[in-house]
């Protein structure tokens, strides 16, 4: 959505699994946030359509239910590949740390380490908006239960990094399933069922103990495919 | 998304019909745009959670393809519905013309007669959104081949009504199939493949009458219920 001075934002959805990609830019330079493989013709279109160059692919983590578009973004555009330090994605141009910052247009992205979906999880803060990845979902969070990931880490991540944002930040998650396009901090913690709602660090952990999910489907292609930043083999 | 001056925007999504529902508010004061009957728990609970009463229920058309969340929001909030006075739907509370105004929370928005893709169609204008329906779609616009439609008037409708606002206007349509989430007016002058690009009516017309669609699935149940303000028989 365009918010005046040039800044644009575009959020874009990919039904199959219900991921967000994020499109942002200013004065003509442009970054991309969790783009999917099999959308990476539409976003290389919206990205010609509104005259922007690439600069930058960010990953908010190593997705395992879909395959990354970052390399055919990557291929098309030239634009640098960003994922953080700890994911151990030996093909990615820049490692984020906490606090790393990435610069396009005149705007100043910032990464902050959220472990806890996975231990390598990233969110990403700029202006009002936040992009917590499988972290913080809209009324929910990511599972805990693989890729390293740590109930006791998660609620930590979002009470420490996120929660501690003002209430009117706009939250912008890499999933939602019942339509939800986005939430706000103040939201979060008064409505979140699983860490909102004055919920203890112990009740969250018993809450994603006692979930039982299924493998995402796409589990053993997509890890494998995302360490190669989507090359698919 | 919040736009200061407590203003509220929330996009919501269908997904099986693909649908866009919208709600807005200020000032405690909230309308709904297009409500789909399968989400209206979810919908309740948005608006409960924002603390904001619903005044308004808005229907940009008689939809063909999915049965619409009215009555039951009607039911439970007390909101009046309103829909186009020419679509002869005798269960609405408000007959909108051209040019009606509603206000909630110090807004007004305006509706404006798009007919086109059905004879009834109304799109919504307000601060710099427009509502669109399914008279514009992002990069396409409604199908014309039903319910009185008319490709020589929707053509029409988009140009006079819709293409004559300012080019940074957010198109937020009813529909979207590739997971775009809105579009600017300027971008559909520029790059709309049916009607923008300097497209002739002559070629619009060309365009939808080879398209050989089949009718919606849902139309044999959707558009009785419909004209019931969604009345599950």
């Amino acid at each position: 959505m365009g918010m005046g001075n040039d800044f644009i934002f575009y959020q874009l959805f990919e039904k199959e699994t219900s991921s967000y990609t994020y499109l942002l830019a200013n004065a003509n330079e442009a970054i991309i946030i969790d783009p999917v493989y099999e959308m990476f013709e539409r976003d290389l279109t919206l990205i010609s359509e509104l005259g922007v160059n690439l600069k930058y692919i960010l990953e908010t983590h190593i997705h395992a239910d879909h395959i990354t578009g970052a390399t055919e973004l990557r291929k098309k555009t030239g634009a640098k590949t960003a994922v953080s330090r700890f994911s151990e994605v030996e093909c990615a141009d820049i490692l984020l740390d906490d606090q790393s910052e990435i610069k396009f247009g005149g705007e100043t992205l910032r990464a902050v380490t959220t472990p806890g979906h996975t231990h390598s999880c990233m969110s990403y803060l700029i202006r009002n908006f936040a992009f917590t990845g499988d972290v913080l979902l809209i009324r929910g969070t990511g599972r805990t239960d693989f890729q390293q990931g740590s109930s006791a880490q998660l609620f930590h991540s979002v009470h420490t990094k996120l929660f501690s944002l003002p209430d009117n930040t706009l939250v912008y998650p890499a999933h939602d399933y019942k339509g939800h396009t986005h939430s706000t901090i103040g939201l979060e913690k008064k409505f979140n069922p699983r860490l909102g709602m004055n919920k203890t660090e112990a009740e969250y952990i018993a809450i994603m103990r006692d979930l039982k999910l299924d493998p995402p489907k796409k589990l053993k292609e997509s890890l494998p495919a995302n360490l190669r930043c989507g090359k698919v083999a």
